[in-house]
């Protein structure tokens, strides 16, 4: 490593690679935590774009930060917050607890960018950069990592649940919804304790799928009110030290500029540092989503199971070879991703759950993994579900001939007898036909329970799906 | 047993104890499932009640149930709310999925019991007391076990959240809330990372788990919504098959007049039967609340830990001597049930998690464990949120000389320094400090970066406790 | 409550039932631990009267114990362990996480049972009765709950993982080869991704379940050497503080002559009191046991899924009428039932995973909470292991004619062409084949890939069971 | 997308970069999965190098697989197995359940690269490539990716483990016994329920933490047996259908040859490719492991825990600024780092839990979530353990003024004078010190309980630390 330049922090001198904006708090996090691959997700890094501008702002108007400087933050924070400097955040997800190694490597990375703008050259002389630009006294103003983190670890998380998984689960419901109208017709089997029972129309069966993605939509909007609320104004311990009085509200009210969402300020700060429950609850949310989903790709692949050897009432669309063995083989590939994502949802959980439980005093320092958990919970949910709508759900065909077929056989149209004959002697008629291998209507003569008339005015598929 | 009578099912004869108002169907229940011990909850066998009085009276209100009947079934299931009949629901949480056996026990319950309200006498001939009062054809009349249970499953969780869960919490949040107001003159070091960090109130160290507690009431009311959806009126499969048209409303409204609580009828029987995501969701809110008080629950042990060793800045209510073998040794045993119970509850929302994922077509069939954890989670949260505030909560006091104590020998008093001298040279000062073990205002004036006079005037804890 | 005697400890007098051996301490756990309804397993009670009589015994060998007090207290804890005074063991799972007030108990108990049994008279006196035999110094001689409760979990979970769960996995294991050997020359479509795949037979796939369980016998026993480790000796802390040397490895000869199991005294006894990692890797096999289980019974009931409208390969017993609406319906409810259990079982784990995380310095406190967890997960596995062999595998049967049928129609049966026209070519077959809804024959030979002198040559599901 | 080359499935053309070996079902599968950022573990697609070379090795030596396209196959695998080609596997974890993908990428890669070096150039014209060396019937010879990808699973787990896992754990649990020694004379208080106790060393504390690993690394080693099973040769459903008789045994000694570690081939076949009970049951190690590393972690802080107004009985290593806002602050990151790897962990076997137990019949889908969380845990406890050891316990100091001062202090030394003057005397001196905040030798001498003299020669710490 030839082409590097010297930086220094409160520990000594450290080599940072020329083309990066990091300086020494970053390299040495690098050095300090040479754990896992999972760097620090991009959302969380937007987020940190937004607030470091946010705050400089507000620091600026109340006459604290010098604004040549200030607005030089702003436009160095902005460019964080399109992602132009991704490059520049290399810091694992397994580091100090609070994240404030990455709030310093924002800081860091603003600060020197900051500097470049206002015409001055990173440099080879430790904190001679920052004569300029200062990480902590001058992008961190009246900030500490101990409300900036959780600030952004709020941003990101609304952020991905408005704009990516609220409309994939809209996409989701809406496929869901077309196919409930264009299956209203037809008339199936249904199955209870996966055994045949009473008939629905595959519309039916459909519209309970789109009701619990819709209730997902409901859940996953619910959970947003708790994720507006800004840690930003608590500094170290949730008191505001070093921020100027209403600092808090004013952030806030930046951030809901800049990201168009209506963000607040936490009525207390305290917990907002503390504890993360307002994440453990959104991962909840998830949680729930992912057993909906689990629920229904399961019903969808079960379904549609065969083609010859299975249930075989719908047919998923063909996506791709299925077997590097078995020729011809298609699979319901798209159920098979989806399930995948709604076990590590589940995973992610009971991970953001203990997490969440271990915050000790004023500060949670269990904020990293909660974060790279719930966004991947909410990315993995949203990517499949838009996946699964796109290849599967949308392309599904009702297979109506072995449908009808399957209806017809079935023991179960027996239940329409209750209210004619009583619970007792139709059990009498189900079970004959069972030994017998017969129809009912055949069981139902041969006892002389019901006449052949009756039977089938009464046991009629098409009138049982509804309350009379 | 010598004292049993014979009652018959489909599946033949079986011996049930004279004293015992249920039938064949329950008492092969028993047969067939002698899996631990775990009886269905009572609140569930409440709702049991509630759901077939209800279901008897608007059968009745449409001219399906005689009216005989009808009064004596609405009598006896009355009795069955009261709580009256609990020793005659025996059946255990490991049964068939769908609970119908323990719809059955209420069934046989109360049409024995209606059949004697009726002056019969519960006998000796296989169906003969059912003549007058069936089980199925008048007790189930318009149901199913498919939409009874989850009916039950979503009255029993609605009247324990509602009537113990939320008054337990609101108990405890208003016992955290007088801390807070009591503590807010005293002044004490903060703690980040475990390590000594910037100072706050004990109030606002309180106000932080009382904010906690608030949005966890906040988070259990949130569930109630789709709690007060009930599935009655699907029977079967979700169509309503054999049950009169608006039949599903009628029994919400009267579920809703019986327990004065605001439940409807469910929009889409479908998702009712075949999923209990609400089961799911409100499983989260009490998983998040578990985490809250886990939080709380540790912070106060640590707090109070000692009382000569530890940190000692308060002290908890001494309930009971603590060893066995260490003589007038206290501890703090409600923190260590309630952080128990925090466990419990966790794992039993794992488990919830995965009984909700796994139903499959038009029936989930895990509804007893669903239900028994639920119950439980309700229960132990609102039992030792109860007891921890009466028992520890309450009696708090806090130790004000050791809290003082602790505060003025801190480092991290140098903060107050930052928007003076720099973050920079405020960390020179703190490290010396740290390696001298002398105090700040020591060092400071050792370096030659603060004046003793600036040093008084800038570092006041007082004044460390909120924006400027 | 008129029937009471006066009891004291250290916190002073308080009313117990003249009926019970209990004193103070428990009759105050029972005031200041109003929660829940679940009591400390009966399973850990006989492990407490195990460890008391041989701690007497040894306390009495080596000379510090009085041996007339020692021989009474030896046959009251004998009581004890035998069940005969459950009834005095009324305290709850959520009280101090030490399991103090149930080693008190335990104390309490058989120095009041062993003071009568000596000719005493328990009586109104605070203590008096104590004046002979003492819950503390008798009673508790060279023990500590510390490592006395601990001991009491293990011994609890080794006997019943040794006496209830292995034999009923042996049970279910061997019903399971029984039709691996019945169902050996059934040739039956093979299904992956729940699609068709290449035949096997129907003993096969039995065999994959066998091979399950057994693993699952061989994971069980393999958690029994870290819980054969007692904590016992360890008294307080871990150090043996007021216990004679030599005290830990005597007890734990007397508990294995007891219990006629191999138990040793634990090689680190700070571990053992400070971490229950040893219950957390039971838990850990218990899990992947449910896993097992939820995946066989799973196979089993979409096997048996129908009758008419399902897979239909194999019929499972008829138990009990399995809807009170669907008249003649039978569901596959042992299957439900073990589901049931593994969901408790894979939450339960969480639980105990949490609980043996937060341990801090020399005592875990979550101790009831995780055997409490434990001793359930290994009952309910090993009830619904039985259970579902002998209501449900034992009778399962196979649908023959069913099963050839469904064969027969497959496409996959193509693979076995692959070695003689490439993977390419039959994948050309299998597709027409599905296309024109034909079979895999006529789509062959219509391709003029292969004769149909071949196809009947080389396809032949019979020759497709083994590698050649 | 200018460069690119023309490749071919059975769904038809794709573009494919010319620069990528893989062909056209990887490109399908980058197409049809658009899920999230994680892409199969590097040693999943090394183990595939293992599994193709050595197969391929087979192959040849049973004369299925001419030797040319065989010695090229095994080159290009080996080169793969060497991570040479780690760029052309970009496929993601969530694709189809059963990795089939990813055999094919595999597949693909080897058989171009194999083509390349026989001299042929990747070309334009669909499967030309092929004709020489073909994916499925060459490379994929014998094999299913139903068996391939869960050998790749085993072999990719153990080496990760033996190479990785256990070496940290080593030096880890040698870094706990050096201060185990270290800390050997040094006298401290104990603390239970997190209040003070009866004595020990700080190095009998360590050894506590030392035990936890040592059982960490035997948890570990235990579930390797189960891991060195390898599916290979059960091809599509277990039956070995496609296969010579015989390879499973020699495919399963050239992978133990390759990796010098004992592989065998599985004894059932169906269990292999059905279930995942292997990874469930290592999954349940680690989570132990991550109980056990929790445990200790915490426990380190919190001794740590200061400097001035915590616990502070030792002093970690500072490793780095550890605060925004607060200069010098210094804080337990590697502990943070460890314990949030921990609850990581935990949640990943909640994860692999679900997943296990959801497979059906022939075949588990959820292979790919099961090995990427399998592994992400392994590496995370692998590198965490190694830095934390680093960076952490090594360079632990124990503060021994600080320790006998707190000791000094201590109520609990009482227990000492248990068996001379009882517990109930005891427990009289302890709350008269509590109550009067005295010394314990004053309140003995004051209740005339012990004399001066003999409280002395009872009450000494350094005799307190073992049995006698």
């Amino acid at each position: 490593m030839n082409n590097y330049r010297i930086e220094s922090d409160s520990f000594g001198d450290l080599k940072v690679p020329v083309d990066k904006y990091y300086g020494a708090q970053s390299a040495r996090s690098l050095i300090n935590f040479p754990i896992g691959i999972e760097t620090m997700p991009k959302p969380l890094i937007r987020a940190f774009g937004i607030i470091k501008s946010s705050a400089a702002r507000v620091n600026m108007n109340v006459g604290a930060l010098d604004s040549i400087i200030g607005e030089a933050i702003v436009k160095a924070a902005s460019e964080v917050m399109a992602g132009k400097h991704d490059d520049h955040f290399p810091l694992s997800v397994w580091q100090t607890g609070s994240g404030t190694q990455t709030n310093m490597n924002a800081n860091e990375v603003i600060s020197n960018r900051a500097f470049e703008i206002l015409g001055g050259t990173i440099g080879n002389s430790s904190f001679s950069n920052t004569s300029r630009v200062h990480p902590n006294d001058h992008c961190n103003m009246s900030q500490s990592s101990n409300d900036t983190f959780p600030s952004a670890m709020h941003i990101a998380a609304v952020e991905e649940i408005v704009h990516s998984l609220i409309p994939a689960l809209h996409h989701l419901h809406d496929a869901l919804e077309t196919k409930e109208q264009e299956f209203s017709k037809i008339v199936k089997i249904g199955r209870t304790h996966t055994q045949d029972a009473t008939p629905l129309t595959l519309g039916q069966e459909f519209s309970g799928y789109a009701a619990q993605v819709k209730n997902g939509i409901r859940r996953a909007e619910a959970v947003l009110p708790a994720l507006y609320s800004l840690a930003q104004g608590g500094t170290a311990v949730g008191t505001g030290l070093n921020s100027p009085a209403g600092f808090d509200q004013k952030v806030a009210k930046e951030v809901a500029l800049v990201t168009k969402l209506p963000f607040v300020t936490a009525s207390n700060k305290f917990e907002a540092l503390a504890a993360h429950d307002a994440i453990v609850e959104a991962s909840g949310a998830l949680n729930t989503l992912a057993v909906s989903l689990m629920k229904v790709a399961n019903d969808i692949r079960f379904l549609g199971s065969g083609p010859r050897c299975g249930i075989g009432e719908i047919s998923l669309p063909e996506n791709e070879p299925g077997s590097s063995i078995m020729p011809g083989k298609i699979n319901p590939t798209q159920c098979e991703a989806l399930t995948m994502v709604a076990a590590q949802v589940m995973g992610n959980h009971v991970t953001i759950t203990i997490a969440g439980s271990n915050g000790h005093f004023e500060l949670n320092t269990f904020k990293p993994v909660m974060i790279y958990n719930l966004l991947q919970s909410i990315r993995l949910l949203a990517d499949s579900s838009q996946s699964f709508t796109d290849r599967c759900v949308i392309g599904i065909t009702a297979n109506e001939s072995h449908i009808a077929k399957l209806l017809n056989e079935s023991l179960m149209l027996v239940t329409a007898l209750n209210p004619h004959i009583g619970y007792d002697n139709a059990t009498k008629i189900a079970k004959k036909a069972h030994q017998d291998n017969s129809t009912l209507l055949q069981a139902a003569v041969a006892l002389e329970l019901v006449s052949e008339e009756d039977f089938k005015k009464w046991v009629v598929p098409t009138e049982m799906l509804a309350p009379k």
